[in-house]
C-alpha cells in the first residue's frame, strides 16, 4: 500500500484524490491546502490540514498545486530525505526543494472541475532524480488504471506545449465556431457530430493524412467567400492565420493578401 | 422508392454511393462522372456513364462535384423541370441552372478517401426552391440515417465556416502538436486521448465552460517559456494569436506583446 499526501485542492489534486480514493493499493492518509474549506467535505474520508507543521510521515507528498505555487509551497516542507513531486507540466523538477527526493507526476489530460476523469485514458509523464523512486511512481499511475511514461524534462515541457495546441487551442475553435453559428440562430448541437470526427479521425490516420477543406485544396473561391461572411476582426485574422499555416503544411504557394497596419514597432 | 441520379466521384459522391446503395428506400438509378475511371469498377452495381446525353430520368439528381463546377455541369444537363441539388456548403442554391428545380442537400460532416463515414452521425442541411421538393430531401436524409435540418442559404454559408473551424483549422492544432511533439522524438500516440476528451468534454458543456490552460487562467510564467519553447515562427504566431483569442473571450486583459513588422501595406 502506498501512502500519499496530497497538497493542494485544485482540479488535479481532486481528481487524484478520487482516484486513489477508488484504487486498492493506495491510500491518501492526508490532504493538505491552504485553507481548509474547499477539502472539510472529506474530513470523514481522510485527514484534512491547512498546517504544514501537521504533515505526517508518507510514502510520497504531491504537490498538486499552481506552477507559481511549487516553488514556496515546496521551501515551507518541514522535513527532509522524503520523497516529494509535483504535477506541472512546465515546471522543473528542480523547482522543488532539494532536501527532499524529487520527481513529476504530470497527467497529460484536461481536468476540468465539472467533467468526470477517466484515468486509463490519462497518460502520465514520470520523472525522477533518484531512480530509486522511479517504481513508486509507476506503481502509482499504474493503481489509477493510467498508463505512465518516463520521459525528459524536455520533452515534458514540449508536450505541455502540445497539449495547449491540442486541448485549449482547439477548444478556442469550438468557441469560434459556437460564436459564428450563434449569430445566425444556429444550434451549437449540429456540429458536435462534426467536432467528434474530427478527433476519432486523427485516432487512426496522422492529422497531415486527415487534412480536408478550402485551404488544403487552396479554394481561393471558398477562402475569400468565407472572410467575407466573418464579422469578427479577430476571427478574420485567425482564418487567415491557420489557412496560411494549412498551406504551407501541405505546400500550397497561395497567401492571402494580409495587410499589416504601419507600426513602430 | 427514391431514384438518384449521382453526379460527381469525389469523396462526397463516393460516399453517398455507398450510404444509398446500402439503403432499401433509395436506389442509384446511374453514376455520371466526366471521367469513367473513378465509377467503372460499380459498372455491375449501377449504370455509370461519362456521357450527359445519356443521363436518365429520376426523381432527384445529385451534383456531389467542386463549387466551381456546380455552375457548368448544372448548364450543361440536357433536361428541364426536373429536381437537381448540390451538396456545397457555400454554393448559393441559385448556382444550378434555373430550368430545374433546385435544392441543397450539404452533408456537414468531413468526408476523406480512407476514412469510413457512418451517416447517422452525419446532419443534413437541407434547402428547395421549391416546398413540394423539400419531403424528397428529408426521405433521402432519413434513408440515410442521418438527422436533417431545414437551414437558410445564410445559416448554411455559417455553417460552412463555423466547420472549417472545427474540422481544419482543429485538425491543424492537432497537426502543429505533432510537429512540435515530433521534434522531440514524442510518440502522437501519447497525445491522443486529450484530442478525444477535447472533443468529448464539449458533447456536454460549452467550449466556454470547457476553457482551461495557461491563457486562460493568464499564467504568464507558461505563457512566455513556451513561446521560447516553440521554435517554428509561424507556430509562434499562431500561439500568440490563439492565446490573445481566448484571453478576449475570457475578459483577460493581458496581451502579447505582438510586434508586427514595418511594411508599406
Amino acid at each position: 500500500m502506498i501512502s500519499v499526501i496530497l497538497l493542494g485542492a485544485g482540479n488535479v489534486a481532486s481528481h487524484l484524490y478520487k482516484g486513489f480514493s477508488a484504487s486498492k493499493n493506495v491510500t491518501v492518509s492526508q490532504w493538505y491546502n491552504r485553507s481548509l474549506d474547499s477539502i472539510i467535505s472529506f474530513k470523514n474520508e481522510t485527514e484534512v490540514t491547512d498546517d504544514l507543521s501537521q504533515l505526517k510521515e508518507a510514502d510520497i507528498y504531491i504537490l498538486a498545486v499552481s506552477d507559481d505555487a511549487i516553488s514556496n509551497l515546496s521551501n515551507l516542507l518541514p522535513f527532509e530525505d522524503r520523497f516529494i513531486v509535483h504535477t506541472s507540466g512546465t515546471g522543473s523538477m528542480y523547482d522543488l526543494q532539494k532536501k527532499n527526493k524529487r520527481g513529476v507526476f504530470y497527467p497529460l489530460q484536461s481536468f476540468s472541475k465539472g467533467a468526470k476523469i477517466e484515468f486509463q485514458k490519462v497518460p502520465f509523464c514520470i520523472e525522477v532524480e533518484d531512480k530509486s523512486k522511479m517504481q513508486m511512481l509507476k506503481n502509482l499511475a499504474t493503481a489509477l488504471g493510467s498508463q505512465f511514461f518516463k520521459v525528459t524534462t524536455e520533452q515534458r515541457k514540449t508536450l505541455h506545449v502540445a497539449a495547449v495546441f491540442i486541448n485549449n487551442f482547439t477548444n478556442q475553435m469550438y468557441r469560434i465556431a459556437h460564436e459564428i453559428s450563434d449569430k445566425e440562430n444556429i444550434e451549437f448541437d449540429l456540429l458536435k457530430p462534426l467536432i467528434m470526427e474530427t478527433a476519432n479521425k486523427v485516432q487512426e490516420m496522422s492529422p497531415y493524412i486527415a487534412q480536408t477543406g478550402p485551404a488544403k485544396r487552396n479554394d481561393k473561391k471558398t477562402l475569400k467567400k468565407h472572410l467575407k461572411l466573418i464579422d469578427d476582426e479577430d476571427h478574420q485574422e485567425i482564418y487567415k492565420l491557420i489557412t496560411k499555416s494549412i498551406q504551407k503544411t501541405h505546400g500550397i504557394k497561395y497567401r492571402f493578401d494580409i495587410k499589416r497596419k504601419k507600426t513602430n514597432g
